[in-house]
């Protein structure tokens, strides 16, 4: 990779990842500087930010459906540089049924990603009640891909993806918003080196292990508690090591500048044999 | 299926589960009465022990290395009837590299689940450079399916499973524990209308959900600590309604018959807004 500066995301063009960087660059008018990258896995997204000063990146942290997004908080605690959260973006899971003519009764086929495939279950048999057929599924490494290879099939085959996607590739919306459940959305995490102050609506995000002995964790968070601070997600991660040796995964309400976050850490800090700041930064509003 | 007893598993045979069926057999003989059923997906595993009172299973539900098995929690979770957990199981995941012929010299390319291809990453690196060459990967959904279809491939093909598999299949080991991480451990549950009495030396595994209140989860961790129970995991699961709303999976050391355990939950549950016993069991020795 050459040194001017590069914004990667999970490639390839069209994907929900890529709509978080128009909505990030909306937030953030300094990332319109950076050249868009599509990349082809979290991993390789990752490295590149740590290793390269001039790459900052938007990564998918946890579905509402899914939950966490285990690649990317496992990669970015074993970061060797100061990598920090920059930035979080929320993007509606909006998915839609596409095709190459958009007419609902030609459809025999869909192809996407396994994850809409099965999110969008009860969609696809209302369907093949209306249409009186079995309609076959055909498993994609991405919803975008699936819309972009669309034009291999005959007219009888449908992609499972989202409205940019469909644009790009110009290809059709059947329906919009199958979804099974209609309230499902992404958060992203911006990553780089970019530390930003304080904005007075927060999140910070860290992760830590304890001692592995009874009410180790709870000690930990009766200090969030005790701080006042409201923590909005938690998840534990395996040490790799043994089974039931745990990372935790923490979010909480407020920034590291501010006081009582400040002093919450302080406290944490000595009960944990590993402690890492992801980054405090503006909650999506 | 039909109304004789049944043992379900994640088929195909020779893989970690048919392992773990092994297991459990030695532990509770009364498993020899239940026919061994491979079945392909752990929904549909479930789905049957849930519908059938005279079928159980064994699932996976945590690995070392990767952590929980999402899918076995969210559809236990789910059940409708009172499916519980009655043992666990725990089995050493010891990768081995298996041919045809047996001979390393010959290795081109390696078949297996990409699970294990990545977890033996270091491995196959090291092989390359022995063997002074680049080594294919092929991804299989399976590690036993890749070792029964070697016979599909040249003597340049392997795969990577387990010593079951491969005598199985007639296979011939080319290398054993190839595992990068020495430890991987994979934690099994067996699943049905049992309900064990306690045994001295158990677990009881519950599932809840608290008001999105600051506070609400550490409150509930606080009474397990105070009730002097060890908490050997938890892990946290999306509501799958909105981000940030979550159900709890925690496992306690003792059973439900046991006072302090009996009184931990009787102060838990008013203070959830969804509680499940996924059950008491003996743990494994």
């Amino acid at each position: 990779m050459d040194n001017s500066k590069k914004l990667l995301y999970l490639g390839p063009r069209g994907t929900y990842s890529d709509i978080a960087v128009d909505v990030a660059k909306k937030i953030l008018p300094f990332l319109e500087e950076f050249e868009p990258v599509p990349v082809f896995n979290i991993n390789e997204i990752i490295v590149n930010v740590d290793k390269n000063p001039d790459c900052v990146a938007v990564v998918p942290v946890e579905n509402s459906i899914e939950g966490l997004v285990r690649e990317t908080v496992d990669k970015i605690v074993r970061t060797e540089n100061y990598i920090r959260v920059f930035q979080e973006v929320i993007v509606p899971v909006a998915n839609c049924l596409i095709s190459n003519s958009g007419d609902i009764t030609k459809v025999r086929k869909i192809i996407s990603h396994p994850q809409p495939l099965a999110q969008c279950n009860n969609y696809i048999h209302s369907l093949e009640k209306k249409l009186g057929l079995d309609i076959e599924l055909i498993p994609s490494t991405s919803t975008s891909k699936a819309i972009s290879e669309l034009g291999d099939f005959a007219d009888d085959a449908a992609a499972i993806g989202n409205e940019k996607a469909a644009a790009l590739y110009g290809k059709k919306i059947v329906e919009k918003n199958i979804n099974d459940e209609p309230d499902n959305k992404t958060r992203f995490l911006c990553i780089g080196r970019t530390y930003p102050s304080a904005s007075g609506n927060d999140r910070t995000s860290i992760a830590f292990s304890t001692l592995n002995q009874p009410g180790a964790l709870v000690s930990v968070l009766n200090v969030l508690k005790d701080c006042g601070l409201n923590m909005s997600c938690i998840d534990s991660r395996p040490s790799k090591k043994n089974l039931g040796e745990y990372m935790f995964y923490v979010d909480i309400d407020g920034h590291v500048e501010d006081e009582n976050v400040k002093n919450a850490i302080e406290l944490i800090k000595p009960m944990t044999t590993f402690y890492r700041l992801i980054g405090s930064y503006p909650k999506f509003q």
